[in-house]
């Protein structure tokens, strides 16, 4: 947990690359607004290399959409066959969102993009995940060169994803494992303790029946529990019920 | 996963619609593009209703983006102000680009998809999934809305996700099938805002410090969402704020 006033240097949030380094390979992309959104998703999730196979030129519109991702988009490589842009690369990696149009093999083979995200990490070297075009996804010849395949779980009556956010999920549950997002300081036990000694003492004072006090100050707990507070929630929350009780006793 | 033509029977995939009901609420979209393409999201997830405050009428490019989304646009919901669409919603669930880095900020304090969907799954009645405008997210009088602040976690050199994928990784986590608990009956938004009307009743009385209100019900509101209380729990804590302003008021 970092402390409360450093403000400056923040606590690193480690990127996607940790292990393995990760591509993404757009194969036959037609839309120009595709291009520059999955530009910026990659720089929302920390994944620089952007690969194009059998590409249009960049227009204004990928570059729009882009935002700051932006210099991925310039960085990008333009390959005319996927063997091309494959060539360096370790580990293939296919999304399919209509596996039944393929073989059955690959079907068995799809896996959850959670589970691949666990499976990754035990992978080295460059994984390069390849997306299909906007209307076919992968073709069977390109779909035989992947080590394996990502189908992303949706409803069966219409599962299939715009490209950009099927990229979207994938780069998201790749970051996952590595983000930390802000968790506010967790009140300790002791001031814990106090708030519920304090909510005790507020029963006590309101002439709570008897019989109903310890169900009371349970679900007070577990309410505070799953709440999760923050040390400043509880400060705050105590001041209310200590002014409650001074209040009760006639002396606020 | 979907096969058109298979005899076997296939995998059950559950529906995110099991226990809440949820509703997407864009808040002040400006683009025809991320309004159709959010609609065919939710026909990929399995959410049908879509409600648009303060948004342009719809236009070619929304309904050409939809694909298979269009029955969820021709049967989106247009309203005037906020309050309007949360009107019969229960549960309001804010989403929010950037987490603060300090506790105080209620406003900005907020838990990750994956975690919102372990703790809604303890929620009944409707929750409306808020996103807020392509270039300013939700204004702080909308989050003050909120029993509950979504943040995506991303790079934090660029956090900032377009609209559509913000809200394809919302749905998506929510579409994950999950272990369902017992599910104690949650309480109504009606309920809710009593006890929180109670709450401030209490603050009233207490003498609290005027400028300290705001942020304290505001705290109010986020721990009782993120507890997810339930009917009796809601009763119960009443029953004692109850108490406590009579007693307050000298008629303990």
């Amino acid at each position: 947990m970092p402390t409360q006033r450093v403000s400056k240097p923040r606590r690193a949030i480690k990127k996607v690359v940790k292990g393995p380094k990760f591509s993404v390979v757009l194969v036959g992309p037609k839309f120009q607004g595709n291009i520059g959104l999955i530009a910026r998703l990659m720089r929302n999730f920390g994944v620089k290399d952007l690969r194009l196979v059998d590409a249009p030129p960049l227009k204004e519109q990928a570059w729009k959409r882009a935002m700051h991702g932006r210099d991925i988009l310039s960085a990008a490589r333009f390959y005319k066959t996927l063997d091309e842009a494959l060539k360096d690369i370790d580990y293939v990696v296919g999304t399919s969102g209509i596996p039944s149009r393929h073989d059955k093999k690959h079907l068995r083979n799809a896996v959850t993009p959670r589970d691949f995200t666990r499976r990754v990490r035990r992978v080295g070297g460059k994984v390069g995940l390849l997306f299909g075009r906007e209307n076919y996804g992968l073709f069977n010849e390109e779909l035989q060169k992947c080590d394996l395949l990502v189908s992303i779980p949706a409803d069966p009556e219409y599962p299939i994803l715009n490209i950009s956010h099927a990229v979207a999920i994938v780069l998201y549950e790749l970051f996952q494992p590595q983000a930390k997002p802000h968790r506010p300081q967790k009140a300790s036990g002791f001031v814990k303790e106090v708030a519920i000694r304090r909510f005790r003492e507020l029963l006590e004072l309101i002439d709570y029946p008897e019989y109903k006090k310890p169900l009371t100050e349970i679900m007070f707990r577990r309410i505070m529990g799953r709440a999760a507070l923050s040390e400043w929630e509880f400060y705050t929350l105590m001041g209310v019920f200590s002014k409650a009780i001074r209040k009760a006793r006639g002396k606020g």
